[in-house]
């Protein structure tokens, strides 16, 4: 546990409010799982909150138990001294709307019939779940943060800057963009396909019997495919096999094996359902269709803006990240734009600490100044 | 049928030898789909080798009958004055070996047990394709061809080149490349998970039931994400939807839509496990690895080489295919070599034909000079 954070714990918010999603249908009884690292300083402004990709969860950082194996997600990037210094910074980091960590997603009992949600969970969105994480803050008794993420996060600290202008003081989003491609909507509709074909989907209702594990070990496959540039994968598994071409169906390559892995443990950590309802909100982010232009979504913006992308990274290219990056510069705001070089592809945002903490330090040094 | 070969009908040879493949497992009885057009010439040297990708059949050109809607696949790139202009060259193409449009392939009957052969078909090679094709080539009393391919059909020619060095005059391979990057594994084997995970796939022992159709729509729908590039389907469908928003999992975007229906329309004209064999095949073929370099497996060739690439192909890249062009230039081969600008991704060498008609005439010209 050495520099780390420590011992951390998640703690749950009961809203007794009823939300109103963008959908139009509503959702009562919300609960919020939620991390805190770092201490709220008198005047509560000194907030960090980090949203989450798609398959993470509240324990950014930090370790659960002392006999913990792995601290959280992004550990390397929250504590004592690292990129969000716990010493300086009150760091947040909640489970998303939808999510299968602690906070209501559609594994959660349903208060109307006493059963999970399962299919009755109602579709949300990247919107949904800032104005949830907007509970959150306003729980906590803060009106000022920096909102971070990376991915499918990086869109959650986009729209808490266009949603609660007044609220967001500076926004870093890396391997993000304002939306998806054509291509990555594509792939998540392949993930959908496979867990929804699956046998044991039951139209989600399967809580009560075996869970459609193979359909989602398929979504993760594509999923994992998109997360490593060609060059990551051909440097990690090459066309290497595993032993010896077996000249049948099981697995062969190494890069088939890693896959095979991957779906494998994914199956024990995550819901299909919450797969499926968070890559339809990943899919659905759109400002630029929802305000006509990202000039007009960041119109009333008070943010200072830092994007990070990475040079192999093709499922939030640094094309896509720019289009943010050109809004903002149009409209002059305040934005900073870094390409990193790296071999990691999207996934680099959780492997390249060392270059994304000396940009975020040198971002963040300005802050609150 | 305008500027079209014209009528034109599948021949069928079956084959009394016993074929010994890569595996060491034998095969009988084999027969071979294959269709010709244009006229072998007295001294049957005027012979063009077109063979097809992961898909297709032996219908390459003209039409089976007066209603048919549609020409066969390459229709635009063979017949009189055409590419392969049929006025000058006798074109041969037959459906690959473990193909199911009429050669031998795991819907085939199995003389041992009068069923389909299913998971007892032996895993082939793009090497046990050749020498399959080698059979019929023979058998028409030919001596001297030129290997024509795209995608899984170049690295076939590729392939008549290195076993049969006398044989071969020429080599044209477009979009193709001597071997499948990981990643390119990497989404083959995706699909195969998805036909294998098919609860109506038993073990490949589906022909007397339901077929894997999900799977195998699934399985192409994978496919259609690598064979046009991200600028190809933003250009198509960009993030528009097909209607408005559904707040459910239905097919929303274009692009679900696009991708739906090549799944739902590929389970009607292709066999799940034709699939699994023939990506195999794809997967396994590596001359870099069975002769220790590429300028090792070219030793001994004697063919001119045609390598044509489109800049957005990342299933098979311009890189990949660069390594065959400067293996052959390292050994002092004669090799031609062409990038074309296209926005198609690997469709394109189904799609660009005019600047692939141009290349390949000039080509083509210098034959048997």
């Amino acid at each position: 546990m050495e520099n780390s954070i420590g011992l951390v714990q998640t703690k749950y918010l009961n809203l007794d409010k009823t939300i109103e999603l963008e959908s139009g249908k509503c959702l009562k009884n919300i609960q919020i799982a939620y991390e805190t690292y770092g201490k709220l300083n008198e005047n509560k402004d000194n907030v960090i909150l980090i949203c989450h990709a798609l398959t993470a969860d509240a324990h950014a950082a930090g370790y659960h138990s002392e006999n913990d194996r792995k601290p959280g997600w992004w550990d390397a990037m929250i504590g004592p001294d690292k990129a969000f210094d716990t010493n300086k910074f009150f760091v947040v980091c909640s489970n998303v709307l939808g999510g299968c960590k602690g906070t209501t997603g559609p594994a959660s009992i349903n208060p109307d019939t006493n059963k999970p949600y399962g299919h009755d969970f109602p579709v949300i969105t990247v919107e949904d779940m800032v104005k949830v994480e907007k509970e959150l803050i306003d729980y906590l008794g803060i009106k000022k943060i920096i909102t971070v993420g990376g991915s499918m996060g990086g869109m959650q600290a986009i729209e808490w800057a266009i949603k609660y202008p007044d609220y967001v003081d500076s926004v870093i989003i890396t391997a993000s963009a304002a939306r998806l491609s054509a291509q990555g909507i594509a792939f998540n509709a392949v993930g959908r396909n496979a867990i929804i074909s699956d046998p044991n989907f039951n139209n989600g209702d399967y809580y009560e019997g075996v869970h459609p594990e193979r359909g989602l070990a398929i979504a993760r496959m594509v999923g994992h495919i998109t997360y490593l540039s060609e060059q990551a994968m051909h440097n990690k598994f090459g066309r290497n096999f595993k032993d010896k071409p077996r000249f049948d169906f099981d697995v062969d390559f190494q890069v088939e094996s890693y896959l095979e892995y991957q779906g494998r443990i994914f199956v024990d950590r995550f819901d299909a359902n919450s797969y499926l309802y968070i890559t339809k909100a990943l899919d659905y982010y759109d400002p630029i269709s929802k305000y006509g232009s990202l000039e007009n979504a960041f119109k009333n913006t008070n943010a200072r803006f830092l994007v990070i992308t990475f040079s192999t990274d093709w499922l939030f290219s640094t094309e896509q990240a720019k289009e943010v990056v050109g809004a903002l510069v149009n409209i002059n705001k305040d934005v900073s734009f870094v390409e990193l070089k790296s071999p990691c592809g999207h996934d680099a945002f959780l492997i390249e600490f060392e270059n994304q903490t000396k940009i975020i330090k040198s971002f963040l040094k300005k802050c609150g100044e």
